[in-house]
């Protein structure tokens, strides 16, 4: 196969005259496949390597020349190897002058190196232009074409015309350039393809150990205690009662925890009498974290729901129901309508549905397209006032749902409260500091501090 | 501590060389969160001020000098006074001459100046380079770092190379540009963070009212009637029963009052002839809110379908059914299956399903990032075919849910039609006009106008 | 009405005195409609047209001048006239040197010919710069300024400058401009409103015979079989019984098929021991429809979680569950509680629940405005794992629901296998495939093969 004559033009005949060589340093999988992409977009490629005579793997329609003369051939010159062998661009220094050089690279640790691969790059060879692109692009999603993640190529570079060029090919390659500014983003373009949902780490890991504790304090009060001391045996609960139970306490207190920090900086930012000093670290992590809270508070306030509309298609439910109606039946009397429970009952659905209904406008409201199209003070209406209904019908409704259990005895198996009482205890707490902070005596000097007033400036020095 | 020193090296070694220096004219709250912000993303600030005494609020490495001082300091100088301080800064025109001033004013009220203050800027100093910026970014977000509303930054300036520069600062402060076109773009800009829901004002109020007048002619016909005619006390209906009832007749007309719009003006199209007049403005302003009332029939659909599901788990239900099988049982003989309550039943719920089912299609291609996604002729499909798809399904839910009532004398409690009957007036209305205009004898005429034709052309003089 | 005198001046005072005029060629309907948007944001507009006397029609306050006079008033240059007239502009050439031709026409099919319209416009008139823009939008949208789906304005051209020019005007006439590069984006863009959810068609149309199949399956073995041998009619199963039995199995058939091709592609990988050789053509078109085959799947799962929980409020269900508990009543006894059935039901609900949930979270990541937003790491995180995750919850809550149904000879009438037996087939083989290619001996290879690794290099000459 004579992969050194450049059947290009036959290929791409009515494109090939107006698509520039692009020129790729590195034969490895990654130059592989963006050069495939290229040729197939009606670039003409050429590859700069070591050795020549390596190139099965290589696209059939691509050149391979040596490093000097296929940078030679291109102005656009795209670097597919690894940092640690910059060095050997160095020779080429002065065949690379005013060329634009193309950093992919990728590191394998969050900020693995002082400065960025692009930037360093740029340092040993500062007459080239370098723009920092493709990194967050996968070598088989180029190739499969299933691309759904990563049409975003995050652009960034100091000269604007090359970024320009660059940019023009990744539009070129059916992909959607990102322009992130000058060569100093380099190194967050770095570390993004490096992260797993990395705001999420703190929010999953708190949700799971409480979901654990929760799950197996209900386990021993409703299935151990009742198979010790009541002989029932009830070990079905772990499929669908106990996590209905686990689910809706889980909900309110992550909910609870959202509004929680906001509560805590009023606190410290009334106590200091200041805004401009910084709050203790804890209290910016958790606010940064505070969306993810939300949103996983959704997503189990959501299987409460599903949870409890399935109940009806229960076998034991269907047994219970059935079991009262007989025993009625059978003692030939009918019961009439408590209009008391049925006030109760009728009220804690509505209320736990409303409550649900403006949680999932909250939730809908923090999608990406929905918040970008809301300016700040509608976004803060949406999130702190229907957010704190959304609290205060979700309290309602555990608290007419739930209440009956505080007094009754049978609430305190093994001396241990119910976990209803335990989840009211940081919602309530929340709504009554709130209460108190909208009071006018302190919601006025808070709302000068916010605006940038001190008591005390000597403070802030 | 020695403010006026340069301690800006030492914080950010390995950037500092690269940040050029900003400078901002005001030590407001504003232009002290926005200094904070550059410091931390490696810019130098230097503050132009009228008394350099006053600073113990300003960021701890930034400088503060004399406004002529500290413009002669930076290329770029970000003006955070208010629009009726602008005068000072014509003396200082000579120094500001090819600067690129940064406007980042905001009014108080919509269109409170015939133009915008980045026009009137540019007007009082024609020599510097105007740009439009950070105004809808906000102080509080911008220091606590939750800037989920607020990433974007609208760009505006009739300069593109001091446009890119402004553009650079907002991408290394974490935020995303949006390039808006010329200074013109300043007074929607100015505008923008002023709004509150400004589309959803309309339907919210229309909602709003027509849920309370269907609450309480539910509550007379349904609570008062019934209290005061069969002495039953069924006050608790409020919660659910109520609500269950007017939710779907809102859904349901609000749903109609989408398609409505449409009708009327395919009516006006073909009565004048001619589609070059303008539509009358009541109009055109409900045309532009189809949207919102559409999303709210959704929400009140959404509310109908829980709150339907919930009934099985309510007290009153349960005590009906048990009353019901309890009855029969005492009798000594079971109901056979009635098939056709059977067909009705389970007819109304699958329409209403599918209805639901095509509704929250609807609500979901609505959404920006997926209407941004589709060309116009897949989202008229869409909005169009599929609307009123679900409009006839969800018309036919109704009717056969609420057929039984039209002649039974007990639907008129008090002379008063059911609601069941009032929500379905517009609905049917809507649909049998539309069947009519979809006659070939009347669609092709009105595709003909819709396409350019006119009737009687003198009509447009 | 003197149409000819410009009284444009008059109308737009404080910003005519910015906006440079724009020449319109062609006064049809496109044209006229762009016109008045563009007097309306403060263009003065020129048209050029063959006879200056046809005018009614046109916008009031726009001159009508000959083409060659209209074109060198103004800079930039809208061609509303269709491609098979653009001979007429050779004569023009001259005068249209260094103009902007901003081009906005569509073809009928897709491919209409061999170079894009902007491109053959372009090379009769080498010495114009051609931009192409505008062609998604529609003169009805246009009008009546309800612009949800065409907000976008895409554009591409080769001089950068005059691209820049036209994105000012998209701009100022309310609409997003989106740059696609150079004039070679041009047929992309001139296709693309003439496609109607090209990804969707396969999947719909095999979702539709499948689902046709299954119900028409179903209708013979529970109704007519029924009406047949048993003489029952339970023809209203056609309402709710029968779709509730069809969607769950095509759910659970289509989500399996989502996950088959990529076990095809890591079969063909294996023996063929390359990445480097394409897949046979059906797989590669079936991979690039797996989001769509996913999004119909999680509709039908939708589907069948409602038609499910409104099962307790349908008269069928409650007849049965009052007739079993009348005759429990009758023969005076009560049944005991078994456990093995309430751990079945509540397990096959419970898993049923997770699975769908998982399968909300897929939809809500392939929302494009998410999926942006997450790195590739992540997509292919929730894609592939928890896709898997929800594929294995899925069929178990199948298995677990249907399992009785497999040794029970009433479930073989005719001889015909039950359909959920039919639907477990190919999830089953999928899911024991995926087990076998995790195994590390089988993993390992495969891993290698997609790094670029090849056993046999003579394969990809």
């Amino acid at each position: 196969m004579n992969k050194n004559c450049s059947n290009i033009m036959a290929l791409s005949t009515n494109t090939s005259n107006k698509r520039e060589t692009v020129c790729i340093f590195g034969t490895g999988d990654f130059g592989r496949a963006l050069g495939h992409k290229m040729i197939q977009s009606g670039y003409p490629v050429v590859y700069g390597s070591r050795s020549t005579q390596i190139s099965n793997l290589i696209p059939k329609d691509a050149e391979v020349l040596s490093h000097a003369e296929a940078a030679q051939k291109a102005a656009i010159i795209i670097i597919a190897i690894q940092r640690q062998h910059y060095n050997f661009l160095i020779p080429l220094a002065e065949i690379l002058r005013g060329k634009v050089l193309v950093d992919i690279s990728n590191n394998l640790k969050l900020n693995q190196y002082p400065e960025s691969n692009a930037e360093y790059l740029a340092q040993l060879l500062p007459g080239s232009r370098v723009v920092k692109a493709f990194n967050t692009v996968s070598a088989w999603a180029l190739q499969s074409g299933t691309l759904d993640a990563s049409r975003q190529v995050f652009v960034c570079g100091d000269d604007v015309e090359a970024k320009q060029m660059v940019m023009n090919i990744v539009r070129a390659l059916g992909l959607t350039p990102l322009d992130k500014g000058s060569l100093l983003a380099a190194q967050e373009i770095e570390n993004y393809p490096l992260q797993l949902f990395p705001m999420w780490k703190f929010p999953i890991i708190l949700s799971f150990s409480l979901t654990a504790f929760f799950f197996f304090y209900c386990l021993a009060l409703d299935v151990i205690y009742t198979y010790i001391y009541e002989k029932n045996n009830f070990s079905f609960f772990i499929a669908i009662t106990i996590p209905n139970r686990v689910f809706p306490v889980m909900a309110l207190i992550l909910l609870a925890l959202v509004y929680l920090p906001g509560i805590f900086a009023a606190i410290i930012q009334l106590y200091r009498g200041t805004k401009y000093r910084r709050f203790p670290d804890w209290l910016d992590k958790w606010m940064l974290c505070r969306k993810q809270l939300g949103l996983i508070a959704l997503a189990f306030a959501s299987l409460h729901v599903v949870f409890t509309l399935v109940s009806p298609m229960r076998a034991f439910v269907r047994w219970r129901t059935s079991k009262g109606i007989i025993s009625q039946a059978l003692n030939n009397k009918t019961e009439p309508l408590d209009n008391t429970s049925a006030w109760i009952s009728d009220s804690y659905l509505a209320l736990g549905i409303l409550g649900f209904f403006l949680f999932v406008l909250l939730g809908i409201t923090s999608l990406p397209s929905v918040s970008n199209n809301v300016n700040w003070r509608e976004f803060r209406f949406v999130q702190s006032k229907l957010g704190y209904l959304a609290l205060i019908l979700c309290t309602a409704h555990t608290l007419v749902y739930g209440g009956k259990w505080f007094l009754s005895p049978s609430a305190y198996k093994w001396y241990l409260p119910n976990i209803y009482i335990l989840s009211l205890v940081i919602p309530c707490a929340v709504l009554v500091v709130k209460f108190v902070l909208i009071f006018p005596c302190i919601d006025k000097p808070l709302t000068q501090i916010r605006q940038g007033w001190e008591r005390n400036p000597k403070h802030s020095e």
